[in-house]
């Protein structure tokens, strides 16, 4: 499906799935994925070489776990993974997170592992 | 001041300034600038020959006005202008929005007329 060119409610967005650790891609920005997502429990440490990773809680809580420290974060919080840094992400109950990431980049760091992206 | 490593409030963020129109940098993304921005009336005309320009409303109602169309954004609504389009911010009431954008770029579409980015 073609993503729009008009405005994007996260919201409206978020409510036409219930997979977790699913993203949907919403829009596009210099060769960027504009991404909703939700999660629940662990997802698998990780790292990507070649870029950072941008996280934004919209509801709930994450913890972004990496290898030195854990950084917290609720609604309206945002972290940049720094590119090549381990992390996980994980969630005690549901969150909902926007993510931006270059087009293309697998999910897991791993395009053999990674989850296909898809469009909504 | 040097950016947080850590989670990143966006209402402490713009709790700390009053101004319209003066983006602050909150984190840094691929050679982006993540930023907060609290805006009232209307910006000039401008468009951005190399980049998109990503808007994202925290609080308030948005207005992008387009040369063929008006995107209308309220909070949790998000808009990518693409790069070449020309295009007017407006906002009646207070409104605060998250922006990214390419580190250096010049809010007006142009060096001469556009603020200096500060990061909190």
């Amino acid at each position: 499906m073609a993503l729009s060119n008009g405005a994007v409610n996260l919201s409206s967005k978020l409510a036409r799935f219930d997979e977790y650790w699913a993203p949907r891609t919403v829009a596009r920005f210099n060769d960027h994925d504009v991404m909703v997502v939700k999660v629940k429990g662990e997802f698998v440490w990780h790292h990507h070489d070649d870029t950072d990773d941008f996280f934004l809680v919209l509801a709930g809580q994450l913890t972004i776990r990496l290898r030195d420290r854990e950084v917290e974060l609720g609604p309206g919080e945002l972290f940049v993974v720094p590119a090549g840094a381990e992390h996980q992400p994980y969630a005690v109950d549901e969150a909902e997170v926007l993510l931006i990431e270059p087009t293309g980049t697998p999910n897991t760091g791993d395009p053999t592992t990674a989850v296909r992206r898809v469009e909504i």
